[in-house]
């Protein structure tokens, strides 16, 4: 397993192509908006190495024997499952943002699954040449990003019959070594400091949309490949002299419209190709993977919005006020309740054919349905305990400017046991978590991410067991 | 392990002191108002007898060896907690009401290890002789009620303050073989259909309230016991020529407040006589595997109103209305919610001392403080979709009445799939659910059973590690 | 003006046809189920009386220049919108009750206003008839129902493609001197005790549904009216030796399946006889005075349900915990947001080209649907408040039977500023509004009354202008 | 009155202290980041000069017989309360942000009612003082900033017991000509663009609090003031050279920490000095008529943001789907029902002692305490709608950069309807709304602004009629 540092080393040596904000990365290490993403999941690779977190951050493979970081592993029971929503929940009460390493872990156990599948109808040998490729993220230590959303255009109409084609990736040539693709992924989540990208198709596909069947992984600095990195709100103040606008200088998350212009993908990269069956399937375990996910990574981020605003009722001087504390219980309670469904649908998990597990779907499309929901009302209840100052505080500058420093420092005093200078350090922790760069994780990916609720409430519908349902009254009330 | 019907006829060999209505009945078998909540409990012994059902049912016991009812059970592992919720969904899903059966089966686990840690600290024996107690319940098969709650009088003072001493259940005199206790506990759910009661204290206690630091357990039709039924909403519905206007003829719940009026008890049945500091743990663990256990009775009845307002909407013709599906949806989400924290607080569950498995306390609270919200919207749902007819509908006599039958057969008649019979049957259940007897179980039972919502807030507060999630905040800005 | 005792009397010397739990009556007059309902209605002729509200009760007539009961007037202005707003709560406050007059109100001033229109497209006489029975009614001082909602059959199919025609009330023959209509209206509040019933058709029709486009009034016992009342939860519970275990012995409400088996109607009682056109703007004039209304009357009964849970709470000596009073903040706020609706919907009203007011659209289908929720979420806390002995408590006749009052006069005392008597009369109201039979009006009513929620969700759709805020945002754009 | 250039030439002649970003500015007037807050207010004497508008902008005053800009109107009756709120409607809905011009007319009136009482019983002239100020600021057509809060520091203690005394302001001086005043206002909300500031005590004051007891105005630019800008979330993008991104170029609301330096009063100006009894009133009354003003120009807000929300969904081309539509209701419905309060509140109005008007006071609480919870539910929908390019979407610089121009316009391509540019330009206002710096406003002002939702509790308890509602229940019950 790779250092923390090492890791950072193995991204400064690829050869990306980013754009930020108009201009052209030789890379992410450094720069200052998106460094803080790069230390989130320099994260997952320090805990591993930490003696307190080692036994929940770290697994023996089945495949190779070896320890690896439970990131790259294939969950093999539930209690891997389990431990991933746990490994999860401290992450984000690391880093206060998403930390990008999952959907990765996600996409690698929904497409082990799928291509056993695939293989079992087809006779092809995809699983295999996928067991290679864990096998060297495991032996590499390697940060994937998973691959999934397409711009998708005109959303009434499938991949075909887009005015554009390449609307949805899709395989534009096929050769003898490999083949070659078009289009573009949007919201990567982590991409411009993951090794490897791994795609998917991202809905369920009919014969005709052949092309756009087709899965595979490369390096995130193969050619063709460009990412434009998306704004965050408040993005350029971590650009600032001072990061400590910003709220949380140290960690963050990153998002990019990841273009695949006519990219070269070897064959043994090749996991799926034309099996328009399957892709439903694997988008259905990837998105269940990804909604159990949420259960823990933003109930986590959820502990340190909860544990700020804590922090800021002392820092006002309001602690002890029974409606103050009554806001922060509920705001644990919809945390845990959070907790709680990422936990009963791993605990509830079922073994697939292909041997590793995967989560109870109905749980946790639950789970993530209530993602769409509970962050929001808890950003909502800190900001009612935090106050108004957290958006009229003057800048950093201004607290650091002779002329103003007095001021300051006289008149936004509170609690005598808070510095000035922490109490408006505490705020902006609130300020970046509710409206700034950690809001677009921990609100608005919390509402699309893994699928937009509407989705959920597609797959609860299915999963729901009406049927069933209308028997038990039926049974009841002795009718048919 | 017995039959239903076995079971039926051992509460008619009792001679318990019931009112009921203003009359004293010679038992609560074969009383119309009643039966229904015989057969509730029945249930658990038919399910037990059932192919289909019986692995869910049943466990071998550790103390036996033998094959027992799993509602008589000792959890051994967090398998048997998640086994117990669910059981208790199906057994919700069979009666559509309160089955009565699980306050004892909480109570006997709370008490089974908080014994264990009396007899560890004191050095008494208690352990031992409540082993004996559990052994009998499970060769014999029982069902116990667990008896927590007093009356409390004035709730601002500690028992032994208030006007009348006997408003908190207490030891009145010592004998040589035995105690003599009075008082009473309210709210007694399916005493008049259980073979024994489990009394426990209702509060932690200080050094001077000894006296009420008492558990037990004596069989219901002990000389001194006297019960009288509460009123439900609709109950005489069940008294009526047809008991076709109470929704569900053959399911529900019943409470009773119990008089324990100069009751002895031999010393052999006495499990806590005046440690006091153990009163606040048993409540406790009693409350929390209680909390536990509505993750899975409620959600068990949640399914058959699902189910029913399914049909109400198809029997009305409108099922395929995109607002009625997402209704439904929606009721089903907070549905799996509900069982969603139920299995979570299972899963997460741990050793206590005594060997047997504890919920994970602050889980159990969560899953609890949901139930106090989602049944009241999912019965609100239910209403908005099955319609005002609901409660306007004409009763089963004018139903029947020749002069009014051909009106109501031509005027109610809705989708052509439905009789207008059954349709009126299927509004009828939503009301017994949402309105009527069902929803004492369903509704104000969910709110304030196994304590009201203050109570879990209570123990979210001390459960949620708020010192922890400061931390968190403290570390990601670097404060301290 | 009648007193109240004079109106009982008229309807005493009705001779109408009602069937109630399987019995022909021959009037709803004493008979104890129903007598409360009248009682209701009573006080709308009481207070008329009263010097304390006679200024709300009452208005002038336009039409005589007599002072009327505000229950017959036309409004004149938006003074008359909110002063029958003021008067509905107070009415509900006085009677914790539906109180039935507000349904022939709300048609009088939407057939009034709609027949003015009628005619000026017509050359009808429509009005000129509706206004001498509206001074009839003045003059009479009049209970009317209005009667709006057919059974509706399959609700995919227009009246006229229903497989029984009757479905909906229709035209079956036209005679010189009047007309025979067919039919039925479900749901009829408080019609066994008015004097005449005003009908209108249910739904937006089309050509062919032109003998469906009928709208008229005729004194409730005429021939071919039959009346059966429908059950309400624990309706009979005003049955029994004491009402007291009714909750609200003195007041209630009341619905009726009606038949209309081949009524006579005199053409000078025709207001609407195949105008299709029309029965659309009538049925939303109809519902939206009606929506307005409860922004009125289920204000007022939730301050009853309010007052009573505050008892609630002093009885149980918790009045001054911090969660408490904040639950009853909730349930003010939701009461009066409710009024504030009531209100902004009569205050923004509008002249109709009869002259006549009516209410905003927009603003009172956005009150009705906070009356679809608000209600449900006051009685959840007012259960919360109460505690579980609402629904455990035992029956009136266990209260004095002597065996069984001493024990629970002993046990189920609490605050000592009430008796034991009283903490169950209080809790007993609040069973009554949270599951009982004025839970029938208080919520599920609230849901359905003047249209399911889903009819409001149209006409915000319809009246929301989402063009103009679509213009509003181009405009920040600059866009087009 | 003043035309809109004329008012931003009147701001810039102005000498103020202003400090943003670190650096001490001239004049608000051109400065980016600032300019948008000027032309909101701007927008204020734009429309009182539009054909369509003047009527809902201008009002004759009763002062003087003039013509003037309604937002230096005494409300002379509720007609005048209610064209207020419509007024601010139309504002939000111009702006799409805060226009800051409200609090000053708040605290006009507030301090107008309230000088007449203090007058009344001390024979003081406050309010022939005031009224001079009054017509200048209605003549001159003036922007006042109506300054409240203090920086409190330990909420626990009052005024006086503060560490540091200028904690709260307070008179530190009084000379024959005038006094001296030391403290802060924090929150400022468009001070810097006004012309004048009107100073209130906080909080209700004790005897000892004389000091503090204060209210003045004094011009902006007078010696001794001094503004330290707020930083807004996203607030630099206004400073880039596209200000696209920043989703609102042409409006804004800002805020400022106003320092009172030892700022000299001439006694014309000083209209409470020491009058402490009336230090809770005027707060009160200023409170309420804020907590009304939020029903108008909040809604305002809300309708752009919905209107933005459905253009959103129709270049995504899914505005067609149910579950959208129905979102977009559901949007609407909670927009109405915030102005319905404030329309409730300001009908409802009555007369105060000094001729003008003031508004409800529960109903004007009730405004503000949904005003605390609908905007984040409907930012929270808009998000829903919007997706998630909202916050991943790249910057207006690589939108524009030849070399990844192109891949943007082709793969952020969707509806045909649209062109990508402006798609993304309808996202940008999506995100300043929910996330960025109207987000401040919208959002987290909604909360804090006027008082914190826990302020219109204490407000509610006070105004709820509990004693009334607990009459109704005992009355309905017959007990006493």
């Amino acid at each position: 397993m790779m250092t923390g540092e090492q890791y950072i080393e193995s991204i400064r040596r690829m050869k990306m192509h980013i754009f930020c904000l108009g201009e052209e990365l030789e890379t992410a290490v450094g720069h200052p908006m998106l460094q803080p993403a790069l230390n989130s999941v320099k994260m997952t690779y320090d805990l591993a190495q930490d003696a307190e977190y080692k036994e929940l951050m770290t697994v023996v493979s089945p495949l190779t024997g070896k320890i690896i970081n439970r990131f790259t592993n294939l969950h093999q029971n539930t209690d891997d499952l389990i431990n991933k929503v746990k490994m999860q929940r401290v992450l984000g009460q690391k880093t206060a943002s998403c930390f990008q390493r999952c959907v990765g872990m996600d996409a690698m156990n929904a497409v082990y699954s799928t291509t056993y599948d695939i293989d079992q109808k087809y006779g092809t040998n995809y699983n295999e040449r996928f067991k290679k490729f864990i096998i060297r993220c495991q032996e590499e230590d390697l940060t994937v990003d998973g691959a999934m959303t397409d711009p998708k255009g005109d959303r009434s109409l499938p991949p075909h019959l887009q005015a554009d084609p390449d609307l949805y990736l899709r395989v534009v040539d096929r050769r003898a070594d490999g083949i070659i693709v078009r289009g573009a992924k949007v919201h990567q989540t982590g991409i411009c400091n993951s090794h490897e990208v791994l795609v998917m198709p991202t809905i369920a596909l009919g014969e005709e949309d052949r092309d756009y069947a087709v899965s595979f992984a490369v390096p995130t600095d193969t050619e063709g490949i460009t990412m434009i990195i998306g704004r965050q709100s408040c993005d350029t103040r971590k650009l600032e002299d001072s990061c400590r606008d910003a709220g949380n200088c140290r960690f963050g998350g990153v998002e990019a419209l990841t273009i695949f212009n006519d990219v070269f993908v070897p064959n043994e990269r090749i996991f799926m190709d034309g099996e328009t069956k399957y892709a439903g399937l694997l988008v259905e375990r990837f998105a269940g993977y990804h909604r159990q996910s949420y259960g823990g990574c933003k109930a986590g981020v959820g502990d340190v919005l909860i544990g700020a605003t804590a922090l800021a009722a002392e820092s006002n001087g309001v602690a002890k006020a029974s409606h103050i504390k009554d806001k922060l219980i509920e705001m644990i309670h919809l945390n845990e309740t959070l907790y709680a469904c990422g936990i009963a649908c791993s605990c509830e998990g079922h073994k697939t054919p292909s041997g590793i597990y995967d989560i109870d779907t109905l749980l946790a499309n639950v789970c993530k349905q209530n993602v769409t929901r509970f962050p929001y009302e808890i950003a909502r209840l800190s900001q009612d305990i935090a106050g108004g100052l957290m958006v009229t505080a003057p800048s950093e500058k201004d607290r650091t400017n002779p002329e103003t420093a007095p001021f300051i420092e006289k008149y936004l005093a509170a609690s005598s046991s808070f510095s000035t200078s922490d109490r408006l350090k505490i705020l902006r922790l609130i300020e970046n978590l509710t409206l700034g760069s950690a809001a677009v994780g921990y609100l608005t990916e919390s509402m699309h991410g893994a699928g937009s609720p509407q989705a959920q409430r597609i797959m609860i519908s299915r999963q729901g067991s009406l049927e069933k349902k209308k028997d038990f009254a039926r049974s009841i009330l002795d009718i048919n």
